[in-house]
């Protein structure tokens, strides 16, 4: 496996891409060597990442650039916010950095959002690669050029889209994730098949157990296939006006419960773990689905560790804060459903009936 | 005059659109009749354009949208930073704005960039229409889809390329627009001269006192054919690679100037004027044009009653300002020229060269 690099590629005109996966390569110059020229890289990273896995990135990108800097933010989704942001734009501007600077986004979710939300802005827009070391980057949020940060009045309220030149998801960089985070990622991988493949729940069902144990097979398999799934998805609807919504199934429900405990108490793939058992009890509640298929999902989900069950906000503070999820429109909430195994859509519901899965899955 | 609209095609492919200038523009339903459907308008403004014109603009659109918001700025380059930008998001987020909300931008340059760059930002990105207040606005700062925030450490180094669905210029607004304001705005108008068409500086240098004079048929030529080379321009460069620095003639001394005072102190268009003197002598000094042609084009600008010299802030500090510019490459500091009497170009320039310029025109 060691050096079986699979190249996914994002058709989007002149803002594709390829999505490299394999175990390692992060360290190795090659990964870089096809990237435009210029003369200075800038490394945005965490406290946290930044021993583990910045000499490695830094190593490898001195070949190639004559400059490298790193920025260490704060770890945390709390962080995920325009004071640290521009923290960012001030030691670009300290070490007076032009549009030629390539930025390196070396982090999970929160540093890749917030590294490609600064690409965009600075001097109006840098290129920028993403270097996911946590298993939700690398299936997800490094993946599709959404970047945000946080607004006290909402997730991800403030942002761009903007298309990396290149995702480098080494597989080694998982080795250094806690359990928990790697868990979390998880149900970033599961949302693939009731959405968008049924065979891979299946495979996901079968292989949850070398999954959780770090299997770099399996895990290997995980990524690429989750990759696919986003890149197909994204390429036909890049800015979100239709289609790619159904990658929001969990999300709506997620982010409620997210911004309702305040950011940081759960992880991100953990309110979407128990944000898409509530989706999927609501797609039964709605007719879509057999019960049976959203109990074997809350089956797989909870197997994953992940919790379903969720904290017990009130409905009426859920539906306010499901009301400025991104996907309403004029005040009524769009809920991602599963229309049929690996096939979602977007559906409203009847406030009674979203009380009905509030009740059934909140304590 | 009265009702001869003229209408200015911008052509970027799906983010094309048009540039109506006409006087009685902004009060008429009709000319939003087209926009794409929406539920709500928020109108950002400031508290001194607010009282002038505010009502004007949210008359004609509570005939087309449900729900006409305002959001009233303070007023000045100062205010453009993120605080004030995050007042805009704040007032979107409090009212439940969604994707379907069209922002409109009420006044000068810092509303035009700063809601450009908010309408980008918010939830990764919803309409907007610039109906600019000021000729400088008219002419330059509303057309082209640059948006920005300034950063201490430089103006304009926060921001994105975003094109707005119309650009409105109504030349009534003009009107209550002050002198100062009036003049700063023709800085922006002579420069179309000499970067791009000699005949139009004639004829500039022929209407001279019609335009301080506000005489609307001047006002609407100068404002039609600033925004037709403007339009030219940018159609071919939409995100500056090249061609469309040449619209920054003036802007490399000038936002040193306004960098160095601080901002707010001298205004925009006031640095321009001054920055093309120190750019037309630096064509000279270069040999790219006769002393005579750079000469005349400080006449014209003293005509216009814009400053000719600049605030002494010594060369190490003006190079020291001017590499942080969005057109460095590497450090080197690269200034827009003149040269031919209609034809602008890029170039380096030796320091030595610089002080000399800056020796000549500033006290």
């Amino acid at each position: 496996m060691k050096n079986a690099t699979e190249c996914i590629h994002i058709d989007l005109a002149e803002r594709s891409y390829d999505i490299l996966v394999g175990a390692g390569l992060m360290g190795r110059a090659e990964t870089y060597v096809d990237l435009p020229v210029g003369a200075s890289a800038v490394v945005v990273t965490n406290t946290t990442v930044a021993p583990l896995l910045a000499e490695r990135l830094t190593r490898a990108l001195r070949q190639r650039f004559a400059t490298v800097r790193v920025v260490e933010l704060s770890d945390g989704e709390v962080h995920k916010d325009w004071e640290t942001l521009n923290l960012i734009f001030d030691a670009l501007l300290a070490s007076a950095c032009d549009r030629t600077t390539t930025l390196f986004a070396l982090g999970g979710g929160v540093i890749g959002d917030m590294t490609g939300f600064a690409a965009a802005c600075y001097m109006r827009g840098v290129p920028y690669v993403q270097v996911p070391t946590t298993l939700l980057a690398q299936v997800d949020s490094s993946v599709g050029g959404k970047t945000a940060i946080n607004h006290p009045l909402g997730k991800n309220m403030i942002g761009v889209f903007n298309q990396p030149l290149r995702v480098v998801a080494d597989l080694d960089a998982l080795d250094t994730l806690p359990d928990r985070e790697l868990i979390a990622g998880l149900a970033e991988v599961i949302k693939y098949g009731p959405i968008a493949d049924a065979a891979f729940l299946d495979w996901i069902d079968a292989n949850l157990s070398a999954l959780k144990a770090r299997d770099k097979r399996a895990l290997g398999y995980a990524v690429k296939r989750s990759c696919e799934i986003k890149a197909r998805v994204v390429a036909q609807d890049e800015r979100e006006a239709g289609l790619r919504e159904i990658l929001n199934f969990g999300h709506t429900f997620g982010h409620a419960i997210e911004t309702g405990l305040g950011y940081g108490a759960w992880l991100h793939g953990e309110a979407v773990g128990c944000g898409m058992v509530m989706g999927a009890e609501l797609s039964a509640r709605l007719g879509l689905i057999d019960a049976t298929y959203a109990e074997r999902l809350q089956h797989i989900i909870e197997r994953a560790g992940l919790p379903t069950v969720g904290p017990r906000l009130g409905t009426a503070r859920y539906l306010d804060l499901m009301r400025l999820d991104k996907k309403s429109r004029s005040g009524l909430i769009r809920f991602v459903v599963i229309e049929a195994p690996g096939r979602a859509g977007v559906h409203g519901a009847d406030d009674e009936l979203v009380d009905q899965v509030l009740t059934a899955h909140t304590r």
